[in-house]
């Protein structure tokens, strides 16, 4: 124990003992990375199969407050990038985390980020196998911001896309919409609104696993983050030169998350989700799908919300309950910020 | 051309129609990813070799300013990145780069970073095939910061690292030591000094590669970013319990950089480098790797500064001009923060 600073100093940043100590018991002690070099040396016996590929991606996260019901910024980087492996059909297997911390940052709060970190990878099934940290002085960033990298496998075979979408798919969300949007909304001081919502957030690795089971032909799924499903539909849709028709009366959405929107003037299907995914799949296996996922925790509210379509291509459209149609379209500007 | 902006606002992080806007122009249209996806998806010929490993490492990069005389941000992340990779005996293939932008940043200069970026990567054999940008607030991050993450494959037989250091090896580095540091201390406001040293940055998979067909039984290297030469040693010298034997006499310093370190109190081992590694030999290896190196721009300045010893085991010493002998100890504190 030599690190006894309650708050993390420039210092920790410098490249010196300091830092070392801060690495060591803050980080590598309880992500315990194999060996002791700069970088993580993996064998991939999962790679060496012919037409296996690896997938790779990265994201930021910035969320404001750090610390949230239902989760904080541990638990998003670590779902967050397991969840873009595993939406792309990939196994996730490696992670790397990139700390940038503001002096005068909590290292108590740090250790409850990390270790949340730990106890979500290893529910995953992920190791984080490599990291960095770096300090800035006060003001030069907001706490902490974690940006991971994750590392899969995709096996021989599989190849989700949007290139795959036909008309006449399934569209599958596993559960309740814009629950992290509406819980961080809830939680910052801007608004006086009290709320037992939580995040939604959750890895994701299981659903898919689960759906790709089900539905042999499954074509491609997406997460919700950002932008919400509105989002991740139009780029979609936009991507396959497909139409996409929602049913505004079986969107799951809690009373809470609607009541929320409507006090607001906001769109929940705009909304930010960090435990949501939407897959697409042949009509005839979409009842599989709606099955196998309630079985689990994260997939208990699963439901087909719509149906792809040639009719408009591009266009998302939600049949209304009043009986119209409206297009739901690409979120223009900002709905909220910080929201991952 | 649907970005008309010349700064980055809140809605370019907000998941909707300005950030698809800001990503295509901005990155991907240079980075050119492969896919559509929100994941890279890659063939990997060269890990199905029996016994070849994936190497995974990442950095995050904060210095502060932004530009300065002999690169920028962006190559610091990219040969940042290559090198960590190469110093474990990597070859480097492809990265990801996630963004955290202020609002307000000049779009302008994003541009400059990401072509600095492109250039660097094309340089380096690397392909950037993934990544993310989020923007805070004005004031919640300074300018940018930049995350990148390397995925590399090692050969099989290749195995560098501190467990093969031998008493009796020779350390090697590949250039004058202390420029970036250096650089960027002349650079800020705080000091005013006018300097036309420029940043040592530079991506060394040519210097590394040659060093190990030059020496065979090469047993380790280390780049010798934050914390300097000194740092880098330290941690070897601890890892191996062996002691390093340092010579004042031949150490590669240019004098502006002797000069700013005389002016300041600093030592210049311990000031950070962006193009400047330090690798082991066996004894007899080292004229041969010495002279390969000097054959390649960035190895131009190579020399053996010293020699591994059992005498000391854990301890880093440097014989001086004046004939005594002085501990080269780990840097205690910070010496100039946000240096990479």
């Amino acid at each position: 124990m030599a690190l006894r600073d309650t708050h993390v100093t420039m210092a920790h940043g410098g490249g010196g003992r300091a830092m070392r100590d801060l690495i060591a018991e803050v980080f590598t002690d309880v992500f315990q990375p194999p060996g002791h070099e700069d970088q993580a040396r993996l064998m991939v016996d999962a790679l060496q199969k012919p037409g296996a590929r690896l997938a790779f991606t990265t994201d930021s996260f910035v969320v404001s407050p750090l610390e949230f019901r239902g989760g904080d910024i541990g638990k998003l980087a670590v779902c967050g990038t397991v969840n873009d492996l595993a939406v792309g059909g990939a196994r996730p297997l490696w992670l790397s985390a990139a700390f940038i911390i503001e002096e005068g940052c909590e290292i108590a709060m740090l250790r409850r980020i990390v270790a949340t970190m730990d106890a979500e990878a290893r529910a995953a099934g992920v190791t984080i196998v490599t990291g960095d940290t770096k300090v800035v002085e006060r003001g030069a960033a907001d706490g902490v911001f974690i940006t991971t990298s994750g590392v899969g496998v995709i096996a021989p075979g599989v190849d989700l896309g949007a290139a795959h979408l036909r008309a006449g798919d399934a569209i599958i969300v596993n559960g309740p919409l814009g629950d992290h949007g509406a819980t961080i909304m809830a939680a910052r001081g801007d608004f006086a609104l009290q709320s037992t919502l939580a995040s939604d957030c959750a890895a994701l690795h299981g659903v898919m696993s689960a759906a790709m089971q089900a539905a042999p032909d499954i074509r491609a799924a997406r997460d919700c983050t950002r932008g919400g499903l509105a989002s991740a539909l139009n780029e979609l849709a936009s991507d396959a030169k497909l139409g996409m028709v929602l049913d505004e009366a079986v969107l799951p959405l809690r009373d809470e998350v609607r009541g929320l929107c409507e006090i607001l003037g906001l769109d929940p299907l705009y909304l930010a989700n960090e435990g949501r995914l939407v897959c697409f799949t042949p009509p005839e296996q979409a009842e599989a799908v709606v099955t196998a996922l309630q079985t689990l925790p994260e997939g208990q509210g699963a439901c087909v919300i719509g149906h792809v379509t040639d009719a408009h291509p591009g266009q998302v459209r939600m049949q209304t309950l009043f009986g119209g149609a409206r297009i739901v379209d690409m979120l223009i500007g900002d709905q909220l910020p910080r929201i991952c």
